[in-house]
């Protein structure tokens, strides 16, 4: 560390969300390159290694004591009421803090069924509560939000091959596959998401393939806080009409889909 | 029941899956009815209701008791080698027997950030293994697998309004967010899936629209072996070259991201 190092030496926060049973899976080993890489560059870093922390990934009512037993629980509104009255279950405030202390969220996962394991979609479920990651009041992307202006990477194992996730690969973009976390979670809780980073292949990897990753990885965690992010538009910016759907004529013709909702380039 | 009757009322067998922590939550009102109406024509029905099975949601090392200890688990390899032993641990086995009984499956399910409760994440994850769901040796759509030909509909509850989720909604096109589950579970395992089932403002439902909502569900249901299928295309139809990428001039000029993947009206 370097207190006169230039600006992107500055040190930041981050907290790296693992999710693979395997402590000697691809995943941890990327897990662990990226912190080591973190913190040699002078950053602060907290690892949820949500396998070894034994996380609950099920919402249920365990978590919302102060809800009357017979009372039909209504989980937004219950998660609402446990977050403002401070009173949401230890692990979940736990993970709450750690969000709120960093300036950059990771999600390391191996991609199973085309979406995150089910105990990383229950930390995302736990976590990320009405009066936390959103609302109770403000429309998204909830610009009072704790989560406004932090980083956010997926970085993801798939076993498929990459041209099957490109333009026109079988399985849609890997943008797309990915929309409802960089979209749904992280640019609706007011984060900056970067594109993914990506191990196809990731099966049957051998290792030179991996050096080669991680260098490639090590160049994206370099750009954590300097690369520019996904472009979203944001709802707040005009481009939306009062039913939140995008105004006629505001995207570059012949866009459709999810593109509509990236801002065109200059 | 009526053993004349026409084709359309033939017996078949449905697996309604669902994932709601409240027993008297609109999920839980919708599975009910869906399971009064498809028996009321003459259909047998299985329920999964993973919150009262409490259903283990993360796929770990318990899964696979024959892998040896000291073995670095590949959950891949391990699935199909457990799977084709015929050594899946019982709950997984049992739900995996109910799949390959049924005729259609429905997944009922609230949307939580933009996918699946964590508890029906674990769902899949652990009943759809190598060997079951796909592979081991053929590419995508798994043509010999269990499943093909089985229909597949999502009854999802979303408490945003449907403008936020339409073509030019700022959540992205339903379909589009669903891709994982339509796309990536079920045409993926070779399961032909209908339109999604959606009933929107979940979180302020007055009486009226519950009731206007199971009507028009009602007639989902009815549709569910008549009702045409999601035409998304074959990988061996065609349409893709070996690295699963569409040919080029297939689709119809314009289209492009998901939609590619979706065969032309005729």
């Amino acid at each position: 560390m370097n207190d006169t190092a230039p600006q992107q030496h500055q040190q930041k926060k981050i907290l790296l969300v693992t999710a693979h049973p395997e402590p000697r899976s691809l995943n941890a080993s990327l897990a662990a390159f990226a912190a080591e890489h973190l913190r040699t560059a002078g950053h602060e870093v907290q690892v949820s290694d949500l396998y070894a922390m034994k996380w609950k990934a099920t919402v249920d009512a365990d978590d919302f004591p102060d809800e009357a037993g017979d009372r039909r629980l209504e989980v937004m509104a219950a998660s609402e009421r446990a977050t403002l009255a401070g009173r949401l279950s230890a692990d979940v405030a736990a993970e709450q803090e750690k969000v709120r202390w960093s300036d950059a969220v990771i999600l390391q996962f191996p991609m199973w069924w085309f979406s995150m394991p089910a105990i990383l979609k229950g930390w995302v479920d736990r976590v990320f509560t009405a009066g936390f990651g959103y609302g109770p009041a403000l429309p998204p992307p909830y610009t009072g939000s704790a989560l406004e202006g932090r980083r956010a990477l997926v970085s993801v194992t798939a076993g498929a091959r990459e041209s099957s996730f490109s333009d026109r690969g079988i399985h849609g973009r890997l943008a797309d596959v990915l929309h409802p976390v960089q979209h749904g979670l992280f640019w609706f809780t007011g984060m900056a998401p970067l594109e993914p980073f990506v191990m196809y292949n990731a099966n049957a990897l051998p290792e030179e393939r991996f050096e080669a990753a991680k260098r490639e990885y090590g160049r994206r965690l370099d750009g954590l806080f300097t690369d520019e992010p996904v472009p979203f538009r944001s709802l707040t910016g005009g481009d939306y009409d009062h039913d939140m759907r995008l105004l006629p004529g505001v995207e570059t013709p012949g866009t459709s889909g999810l593109d509509l909702h990236i801002r065109p380039h200059n």
